[in-house]
């Protein structure tokens, strides 16, 4: 099923009779315990950092990708959807992951296009951000977008989508409220706001 | 083995045989495929929001803490480390899991005080954020840490931590730059400058 998805995940997963090396860490055996379209889950057999015999579960994913879009009014889009992990309802920027020879601008234009209908003429990268560290080797892409172009969104069909518009400020506000939870958005939309400070 | 643990996993493992909501999902069917002392795996068979057949893989996790330590001289305490899943170095506020029959702030202390050795008369909340929330139920809990007392940091076994105290605008510069890229320090420490800059 996931066998066209394999090129973005990136680290061993059958290794040789000698251990490797992950920095402190020695890893003395790797298994794949799930695997999904979306997420790959490892299990890997280890010496920690302090010499000790332990085990590392590792969630491979798929590079994530977040969009601030901005308009010409200084006004951003927020998406409202229910957040099957969590069981609740968020508010957040358009998001989406990363596919297969697929490089990240294009999928952020994708995920932008499909959750809100807009094109953006301007794209400036906000830097990345890992996710979960601990737990995940997600990596996070930011992106500011601007001089926007209004279309049809196209959601898949896992998605119910609802969009808002709201002044950029009132974003920053749900931010800092605790209104706006998911953490690319909030990282995203700090970045966003210190670009336009730099830039007033 | 993670018996003990499983206080902190909440989602339904079983269901009978009358399907579930998940918000406008439903659940038919739900089977932990992975499980240690810190992560679950469930693999949940579903109908999507727009009626189609489908799959939805979760990763359960504990609650995950933050703190962000600042000295009467206005220093915060980074943590240096290699973090397993990216294979990468990183400086991070200190930060780690919550326990079974432990509530934050006790974990907060706890954790504080095992990367650093430091002791705080006064904690501010700085809110929650979802780190990563289209693939697992975590939740991370941000506290500002003050009034600090220097003690003997005790890691624990898995763990090789190198720490640095500096100034709260060089964290600040760190986010910005990149060079602090977990998601949980920067929300926490853009929360922490908002906070400050309040208290002005």
């Amino acid at each position: 099923m996931s066998a066209g998805y394999s090129g973005l995940f990136t680290s061993a997963v059958s290794l040789g009779p000698v251990a490797e090396r992950n920095g402190p860490w020695t890893v003395h055996a790797s298994e794949v315990v799930y695997e999904n379209p979306w997420i790959r889950v490892r299990h890997d057999t280890v010496t920690t950092p302090s010499g000790t015999e332990g085990i590392y579960g590792v969630v491979e994913t798929r590079p994530a990708i977040g969009i601030v879009a901005l308009d010409d009014e200084n006004r951003t889009y927020l998406i409202g959807q229910h957040r099957y992990p969590h069981g609740t309802y968020t508010w957040e920027i358009p998001e989406g992951a990363g596919r297969d020879h697929e490089d990240l601008l294009t999928g952020a234009r994708r995920e932008l296009r499909e959750e809100t209908g807009l094109s953006a003429a301007r794209w400036t990268p906000l830097g990345t951000i890992q996710t979960s560290n601990c737990i995940s080797d997600e990596v996070a892409y930011l992106f500011l977008a601007e001089e926007l172009t209004v279309g049809d969104p196209e959601p898949d069909e896992t998605e119910e989508l609802e969009v808002r518009v709201v002044p950029f400020e009132d974003a920053m506000a749900m931010v800092r409220s605790g209104a706006i939870q998911d953490a690319m958005s909030a990282v995203a939309l700090y970045r966003t706001s210190e670009l336009l400070a730099e830039r007033a």
